[in-house]
């Protein structure tokens, strides 16, 4: 007896993570003189892992680790013009226009006949308000949660808050780690909707044997998929 | 007849602007060799400004805008390690204490036996969210919403979604911009409680002849005032 289905938005409903990409490789070309390629990545990487405790989730955090690795890279040698273009490439991204994937307008509009609809999402509040404004999608949801992580505690209280039994609730997203496994374990269904470009802090095992797992492949299977649970 | 009061918390239950103050005096010096402090200050407010739209509320923001004031003003001269010290002086921010303000505890102990209580906040999610819980005060509320803006609109929205008719309802805070004159505007009751550093972005005039704003010093007149209301 299925009765919600929830959405994750950045690469489940919309591009994102070609975003950072692109901006990743900006990065690399501006500190080409400085560093190799492949230990640039690893020590923003690091950086980002560092950091998320602090920054959270999002653009801004990202922009701010992009130019603390180039002050460290470059044993602060890094020329000003590097820095206000790594600052110029996070104000891009704050204004970049929204993909919306392949089949999620269609699976939105058509499963929100007979379900409710909740979007959850994970970043800087304001980006995330502004991509859901851009959409379109916004007013088909019956809530929006944006929240600073995806634990298996903050699904039980965005449950619980909403009053409903976690196994009439349905995860949709591109994140095993953030999207699928945490609502499996507080109970709920997880629909796996892998997108070609993964963040590298957003791996994890899918839960394959797991009978409330479902994979996907584009959200144009979706519609099927819960009618079918 | 009064059933929820409101509070904002930076300033407001805890301290917050002189954070952002001592960071600013920071930025002053180690840009002094190239800038005049007074030029430079207001550069930096010109930046905020300008960002504020993309960057939202929160130091994440504040941060981007000194590193891009300080690329600004030096025309990209500015050393590496003069932002290697940015980054770190918006990471302590992030780190700093939470030093409640004279009276909050009292004040939210003694409401919360006769009202519900909700906590209203702007800034980075997960910065709000640190705060919050460093505080201790966060199981007094009966709910929390961290919002992008406090417009009218905003405070609208959580009346309704709450099922709270605005003239039941106090905003308590030390922004006249974003906590007393929107819910004032929106139907219901502003408490101004006005503390010594304001940020240049929140001025803004007092209703004074308004029949539901109230002004008091201190949190601890609070619980007095909203009993006579």
């Amino acid at each position: 007896m299925l009765s919600t289905i929830c959405f994750d938005a950045d690469d489940t409903l919309w591009h994102n993570e070609r975003f950072f990409k692109l901006t990743q490789a900006r990065f690399q070309a501006l500190l080409a003189p400085y560093a190799d390629p492949a230990d640039l990545e690893a020590r923003l990487l690091r950086a980002e892992r560092r950091n998320i405790e602090h920054y959270g989730f999002g653009i801004k955090g990202f922009t701010l680790s992009m130019i603390e690795t180039a002050c460290d890279v470059t044993e602060n040698r890094v020329p000003g013009e590097v820095i206000a273009q790594l600052i110029a490439a996070g104000q891009e991204m704050l204004r970049h226009p929204i993909e919306l994937l392949p089949g999620a307008e269609t699976a939105v509009r058509e499963l929100r006949e007979d379900y409710s609809l909740l979007l959850i999402t994970k970043g800087d509040l304001l980006d995330q308000e502004r991509k859901i404004a851009q959409s379109g999608l916004g007013e088909m949801f019956d809530g929006v949660e944006i929240v600073s992580e995806k634990s298996v505690e903050v699904y039980r209280g965005i449950f619980t808050g909403r009053g409903l039994a976690a196994d009439n609730v349905v995860m949709v997203g591109n994140s095993l780690k953030s999207d699928v496994n945490p609502v499996i374990e507080a109970g709920g269904w997880g629909v796996f909707v892998p997108h070609d470009l993964q963040w590298d802090l957003e791996a994890a095992e899918a839960p394959r044997a797991h009978p409330r797992f479902r994979e996907i492949r584009v959200l144009g299977e979706l519609p099927g998929l819960i009618r079918n649970i």
